[in-house]
């Protein structure tokens, strides 16, 4: 399927990708899934695509489109993370004004979603979620993550150990250890790995990271995690059993 | 929704489920979901229910009502497990002709599915995944677990500590986390925990653990792992960011 995920804390924010596409189990493919429309020194805009692929990568086109159109509207000329947010959900839903109908016919699944991460000088950082019919949420403060595609299999360790407060090197593990959870478990998502972390103010990206298959720090992150998950394992406190009276035979026991 | 699982390794067989019914957000109730339906000396059966609650009550209760009229066919009296598991898809295809109809007419769920561990004296321990259709799978060395209900959550630390020679303790606290891990992030699935370990060859039940909300080992178990995640990720590789040239304003960066 796909997983993305984006966090944001009082220091900045993380978002990261997977690489891996189907058409089915025959057909699987590498596309890139995370974009970045950074302008440094006045924004930073990163995005998180997951869904139907034509639909993600049409309104990558109409993006950019605009912006070497240098149209009046467009994601370096907007003036704010809400405005652009609302601009990507129109285009969102242009494609869908154009394609869903075909697609409907044959039982296609036409949804998307995306996420929007940065900031625009001048205001906070803003990470957002946007969905297929165009509208979207913010993360916050009490949900400082956000995550689209295959989203279970990563989700209980960002419960676990991230709040608005987790320094950013903390929040980048997370998330290398959120995806690295979901490919193991689910074909579906796979390597590439993208992320980049951004540091609030500062108005560009200057920490970018692409883990391929067989990347020597892949293994040793996941070598790394599976021996700690072990030994906490074997230091936890030892099950405290029930006293269990064992019935004889004549004595059935039926719940 | 529901989260069952059972291991099942050289040693033996550990079985957990979670005790949460709801028929929407405003209607959460506490069932029981595991049974066990053991006869020591002779066989140890374990069963653990998900899916349509008035279709795996009604499942049970014919199987006891089988056992009752001691009639020929019982799951005390079947020969081998194989059997009992073509019983209950028989109970359950029952079930389905009865009220399948009338629960589609108003789109409502009406699949289950049922675990099935234990062992019969003269045979191998087993576990299978019965499923709304009657039919089902076995769990293999190569595959020594079986989920059922809300399972993505809880799959990646069985994914990454299970094997079939994993000691049976082991296996019981990795059976905690992945339901502590699937409670913490899906609001459908909650306590009571109930929990039975089975050793090859004792043809009884006697290490059975139930832990309700607000439990002190439950609270100590999640408050341990938490801390020993936090530790590990401490301690885990720092990450290695590809160098990051910033570009000036007049070169913008687009992807």
């Amino acid at each position: 399927m796909t997983y993305c995920l984006g966090i944001i804390t009082r220091f900045g924010l993380v978002m990261a990708a997977d690489s891996r596409t189907n058409a089915g189990v025959d057909y699987i493919s590498t596309y890139q899934k995370l974009f970045d429309f950074s302008y440094p020194g006045d924004r930073a805009i990163i995005m998180c695509t997951s869904g139907n692929l034509s639909m993600t990568q049409a309104v990558m086109t109409l993006i950019r489109k605009d912006l070497k159109a240098q149209d009046e509207a467009n994601i370096h000329s907007l003036p704010n993370m809400y405005e652009i947010a609302r601009y990507i959900g129109g285009k969102i839903r242009q494609m869908q004004e154009q394609d869903r109908a075909w697609l409907q016919k044959d039982n296609i699944d036409f949804k998307c979603s995306i996420l929007l991460g940065g900031q625009i000088r001048g205001e906070e950082p803003g990470l957002y979620l946007i969905y297929s019919q165009g509208n979207f949420i913010q993360a916050t403060p009490e949900t400082p993550f956000l995550q689209i595609g295959e989203t279970k299999y990563g989700k209980p360790i960002l419960d676990r150990t991230l709040n608005f407060e987790t320094p950013l090197d903390a929040c980048a593990k997370c998330a290398l250890l959120s995806i690295d959870s979901t490919m193991k478990s689910n074909i579906s998502v796979g390597p590439p790995i993208s992320m980049v972390m951004y540091e609030t103010d500062s108005l560009a990206i200057r920490h970018k990271l692409q883990l391929r298959l067989g990347d020597p720090y892949l293994a040793k992150i996941r070598n790394w995690w599976e021996e700690s998950l072990r030994s906490a394992f074997d230091g936890m406190p030892k099950i405290e059993w029930e006293q269990c009276l064992e019935s004889s035979l004549e004595n059935v026991v039926i719940d």
